[in-house]
């Protein structure tokens, strides 16, 4: 009998999937938090809680781990829905890239608070976060109180925020010593691309991942563009281009794979390499269907993610779990693939495998960081409830999320952020995007 | 000037699209309403509001044309995630089709209550049913005051509600008798499918449609198999073989049609047939991907529509868009495709001319009735705010609906369904679900 003195909290009232080893379901069960770490997950009936200093009722609803996205640009919400629907090339070269230009640190500031608020709203309690001015996106992420593996992206051309090319590995140096101790808040070498990168860049990215045992985050064969570059450039597949010039380890998540084949499949798995996927992202771009059940099948550790706001065009890994559930199934003609425990699987437990934070996060375990969400079932959509996995991928969204609790601090309650002042940073969105709109006198998808 | 008098309300501060033929859009919108009919559509300078009965404050939120479902089987939300990633025939034969022949009208009503309660709070106003039992759906739709098109399944054998087959063709004549004046159903004929129904009971169905200038509403190529079977039986493709019968007009509404090639879309453009496009229900199925694209590149008109929330699992036409925006610029890997404009418009307009309900309903013009809704667009996902349209297919989800107005009747008030009691359908679906549970003895998905 677990009796948790006034220092704990106590979450009950509904049903828990642990997503521990085994699965672990417990129809009424309970998550006792003191501090910020988790010291009980079981059936209700194993607690005394009448010393518990504080009873948070899930009132009959699901109460899991909160989800973790592997692979975004947070900052791009500043960019949601600017421009849809085109061609990617155009889209990067005649959008993005141009405002992307003109950002500075205090605009990747707003625009990542603006996602963590969206992200947290959506029971998303961890992001690995890709982007520019990353000092601004840690400094967001530590503000609003949500978890987060943060690296600035590494590329072949002077960047607007830290200049030249080598001084990209400096300051992502000064990011790892900086933050190294933040309870919220770790550092990965995120070098962009095989096609953005020189082996030269990606061998020193390497080696900082190794010297300061951090994830080496890296897009890795998006598109069949970027494989034919590569194999034009190299001789070879991006997979194994990174393999040869010595990239590739457990410490790597490659991002999207969407055009890979078995053999490079095979080589990802000998190194061991993680793998985010961002289904939605793939779609809108028309990158292609990543083969993830072959990947699986393979034994590979794969994490969701949503990519940008731009690519999505949301941040809500509910969405992505129902696509992530379904696209496959169309794709191989197998209704029996990516089934609902594994997709869930995807967004919580292997995800923080995929970004090396499965020993804080992603099941709730005694002992682990409490990352915890409860989902309000009581409503028209969610009713009845035979399988809460079902419920959850198949049926729920974001803003059935009704409380997360990130690192033992409670951040929205009854779907009420208390992190952040959410009007003050929606108003400093609405100027900002009147700048980027003014700034580039774009013709706006609705009056083309 | 248009002056609304106090037998009017005003629906403005928000913008306004009314997907007319032109997609005209108002920034600074205003909807005037008169009893169940729309007054005015316009700027909101355009009308002098002192003498309005009520005015509704849209928020600075989007107001657009109620979303229309154009095909489900709104009952099966009493079988919502009973039975996920199992094989289609497997799913059918041991989970659904036994569960069904135990359903009577008393089930079927608190089903589809339960499901028009979802739809309404997702912003749908309008939904096509094939089910059993239809005069209990007809019902529960004119109680919580739903614009549907209904249908009764006939089928080559007996039915647990009319009994044998002939019955079938009766029952529906019945239906269409009874609710021939009603404001809000229309009755629609609806044979199950070319491989569940045979030549002679197609016939007779079609017939039914001539006579009462009704819609023929059919599931048509689903899934490889049918097509095999059909080709088997018949020496032709479902669609030939639809043809060369007599059942195909501008009548006919022909749900899914997945695997169909350029010749068969041909003879559908040549009958003026309509498409209800499924893509949830169809990937999660494992059925495939309907050539969409080249089916509006023919010039068909293409609804939207959720299938029943057994195989989807919800009936939110937000999340519908969403996919229907993405999986098609995957799979042809062209990211123009089904740009959002597109998709919204198969969500509304195209949508009620899929049903022949063009003429009240899918537009915000004088004189169609009043099918309003409001989306919130005040929160973080769903700023900044460039392109409304982008921001409802590809950001927004049915939570975000504020307001939902059918037929002149404000049936969603700030979230609140003002015509359904939600609670006591709830508890009704949860003793129901309970009897499944029991009845069948089934191991739901999370126990196996």
């Amino acid at each position: 009998m677990h009796k948790p003195l006034e220092n704990e909290r106590v979450i009950t009232g509904g049903i828990v999937l642990t997503m521990d080893e085994d699965n672990t379901v417990y129809d009424n069960g309970a998550v006792c938090v003191a501090g910020d770490t988790i010291t009980y997950a079981g059936d209700a009936g194993g607690i005394d809680a009448a010393m518990a200093g504080r009873v948070i009722d899930a009132a009959g609803g699901i109460i899991l781990p909160g989800l973790i996205n592997t692979h975004t640009h947070a900052a791009m919400t500043c960019f949601r829905g600017l421009a849809d629907d085109l061609d990617l090339m155009d889209w990067l070269n005649n959008y993005i890239l141009p405002a992307e230009s003109r950002l500075d640190a205090a605009k990747v500031h707003t625009s990542t608070m603006l996602a963590c608020a969206e992200m947290m709203l959506s029971g998303t309690t961890c992001f690995s976060d890709m982007y520019l001015f990353e000092d601004a996106v840690a400094r967001a992420a530590a503000e609003s109180g949500m978890r987060a593996v943060v690296g600035e992206v590494l590329y072949d051309f002077d960047s607007p925020n830290y200049g030249p090319i080598d001084a990209g590995l400096r300051y992502t140096r000064e990011l790892a010593e900086k933050w190294q101790n933040d309870p919220l808040v770790s550092i990965a070498v995120e070098p962009h691309s095989p096609y953005l990168c020189a082996p030269d860049l990606l061998e020193k990215a390497a080696a900082i991942s190794a010297e300061y045992d951090i994830p080496l985050i890296i897009h890795l064969s998006e598109t069949m563009t970027e494989k034919q570059g590569v194999f034009e450039r190299y001789g070879k597949s991006p997979v194994a281009h990174l393999a040869d010039i010595g990239v590739l380890s457990g410490r790597t998540l490659a991002c999207h794979c969407v055009v890979v084949d078995d053999s490079e499949i095979e080589i990802l798995r000998r190194f061991n390499v993680k793998v985010a996927h961002n289904p939605e992202s793939n779609m809108k771009l028309a990158s292609g269907i990543a083969p993830v059940p072959a990947m699986l099948e393979a034994g590979l550790c794969v994490g969701l993610g949503t990519d940008g706001p731009a690519s999505n065009n949301d941040l809500d890994m509910f969405s992505e779990m129902d696509t992530a559930a379904k696209i496959h199934k169309a794709n191989s003609l197998d209704p029996t693939v990516m089934d609902a425990r594994t997709v869930l699987k995807m967004a919580t437990i292997d995800a923080a495998r995929a970004l090396g934070l499965d020993h804080m996060t992603g099941s709730l375990v005694v002992g682990k960081k409490a990352d915890i969400i409860i989902v309000d079932t009581d409503k028209p959509h969610l009713t009845p409830r035979y399988d809460p996995f079902s419920l959850l991928v198949y049926a729920a969204s974001g803003s059935d999320v009704d409380t997360v609790v990130i690192n033992g601090r409670v951040v929205v309650e009854k779907r009420r952020l208390l992190a952040i002042d959410t009007d003050r940073i929606m108003a400093e969105m609405k100027a900002l995007s009147d700048d980027i709109r003014r700034m580039h006198n774009w013709r706006v998808n609705r009056v083309i």
